[in-house]
């Protein structure tokens, strides 16, 4: 499955793509940010296409955007032998790739990743979709896209933050695989890591995870290390908060508080709690989370897709790269690990 | 595939199927009929579930009415566990099978038609959607009910005029395969028709050709065989008339158009057309379709999903029994054809 996946060069590896291929037509999906930072980097790979712009941000991410996508390809007269880039960050990988997926009942759709969480994460395992309400990825479905490329200059186009939001997705990777990754972060400072290293790194453990469980019946549960609690942090904030998280910062939290249950009930050692907290906490700036809002964010982890029979259950770790899946945690636990988190003073 | 279709007492079958599995919860999707006339027949059968009602009625098979059963599902904790039960006609079937294909990524659906035209035809093959617009079944994706249960008794709840609009559909099968079943159909008075019987033989068919080509790239095709023209007349009518067809009504209509169209282009005998409108005719009232509303026809006809680069493409007869896929029809043929079918006086 892997080999849909194009590291390197994306002004020969498109243009070779869009050269062998015979589509109807090319919609080309992009946010204000991708049209104007890198489109014109590979507007020339293309002979002719049709640009759908939508408007960045998760909040945006949903099924009114879709209907303004499933118009365009509509009056764009796109059919089934048409083909749809998603060339942006993950909410237009997950969006895109869900319009297409359901356009006609499917029609073609690759990924230019251009974010780093959207390189070593989104585009990576088919995980489609749109936020319903207040919940992240409610709809949607499992469909790997026919290609991605990927090619880490567009990193140069990203704010520092959202670099470092990708980042805490190759963290978690590196957690929850046996291998030498999380030395390598641990002991490179952030600014000389060799990215397109990093991101081949990253990619493989997901990919190897992804390959045994496409439909997240076991395994791949496991990537959900530090989302339970995180996208629950996430929700929140996007609610509650006039400054809402990034994914990968809220993602940190969760692993900070997760890593807090791993060392309370399933025996990862003090040392690597410790040696996990330092490494996020010295990347990532604090988050004020007050004590009357731990109730709310417990209510949130409740919606998680991988919850079965109304229990909450989250990736612990036995130790760094060996993850447990479907650890109930409850309520009471939650609110310790938040306090945990708040107690850090690092 | 068809090891998922049970036709038979209902009772029986759907009782076995709760007991024998482990659902967290189940919902029942219905409509206002089918709540009334159908509900009561198998509420025994089902311990507990949550009834999700939605307004009957092409119109409301649309992203809002889809919004509204995400909600129910998300404000009754619906998980990846849990079952929906699509209880009613196609409307029912194509919008909650998508609705449970698409929510948390998936969860497993069963149907439960309770027309001829879902129990022959939207029930079975894995086509599962919503209309866009005046577009039906722009949006959605393929995938099969876990389970089919099919009981005739059902039919009995029907008015005349839905019963004959499924009973196009039969005429469809019995057209485009090689047996005996236009024979018989062509041979039996509507009343004594023996329903169980021409279900199992009309579902044998569908069957037969979705299994070799389920996500539609050749021979499923055949299936479209009046729906070209059928299609475009429903959206015309839906969309510009006070007095909207039903789906096979506008069928019937593609269907003699397109075997007269058949008759000019690829060689069925006038014999063989004038049989196959005589029983259409036979069974449907005459609709006025005014030449002044062919452009806005043949217009809607050009967003078939089957068309590929603007052509429109239909399927043709050789005869009875040999149907021609991607057959190139044009405005001027369709014209044609629609004024073969005003001037018909039978």
């Amino acid at each position: 499955m892997t080999g849909y996946i194009t590291v390197g060069n994306i002004e020969e590896s498109l243009t070779a793509f869009i050269r062998d291929s015979n589509f109807s037509k090319i919609g080309v999906l992009v946010d204000e940010n991708t049209r104007q930072l890198c489109l014109p980097i590979v507007e020339e790979c293309l002979t002719s296409f049709v640009l759908i712009e939508i408007e960045s941000g998760e909040i945006n991410k949903n099924i009114n955007t879709c209907n303004s996508i499933w118009d365009t390809l509509t009056n764009n007269g796109f059919d089934r032998h048409s083909l749809i880039i998603n060339f942006g960050g993950g909410v237009i990988g997950d969006m895109g790739g869900f319009c297409a997926a359901t356009f006609k009942r499917g029609i073609t759709f690759i990924n230019i990743p251009t974010t780093l969480l959207a390189m070593v994460d989104a585009s990576i395992g088919g995980k489609l979709g749109i936020d319903h309400g207040i919940y992240k990825n409610q709809i949607g479905l499992f469909q790997t896209p026919h290609h991605v490329f990927i090619d880490d200059q567009f990193l140069a186009t990203l704010p520092k933050r959202e670099l470092k939001s990708g980042f805490a997705e190759v963290i978690k990777h590196s957690l929850i695989s046996k291998n030498d990754d999380w030395e390598l972060i641990k002991n490179t400072p952030f600014e000389q890591l060799k990215w397109e290293e990093i991101i081949r790194k990253s990619i493989a453990v997901k990919s190897t995870i992804v390959n045994s469980d496409f439909k997240e019946q076991g395994l791949r549960k496991v990537l959900n290390f530090g989302h339970t609690i995180g996208h629950a942090i996430e929700s929140y904030f996007l609610e509650n908060s006039t400054s809402p998280l990034l994914h990968g910062e809220a993602v940190a939290i969760g692993m900070i508080c997760e890593t807090y249950l791993s060392f309370k009930k399933s025996g990862i050692s003090e040392n690597e709690l410790n040696s996990i907290v330092k490494l996020i906490m010295h990347n990532y700036e604090k988050v004020e989370i007050k004590s009357d809002e731990f109730s709310g964010i417990f209510e949130l982890t409740a919606h998680d897709k991988k919850n079965a029979r109304n229990k909450i259950q989250a990736v612990l770790l036995k130790s760094i790269g060996m993850p447990l899946i479907d650890t109930e945690i409850n309520s009471e636990e939650i609110g310790n690990a938040l306090n945990y988190y708040n107690s850090l003073n690092i």
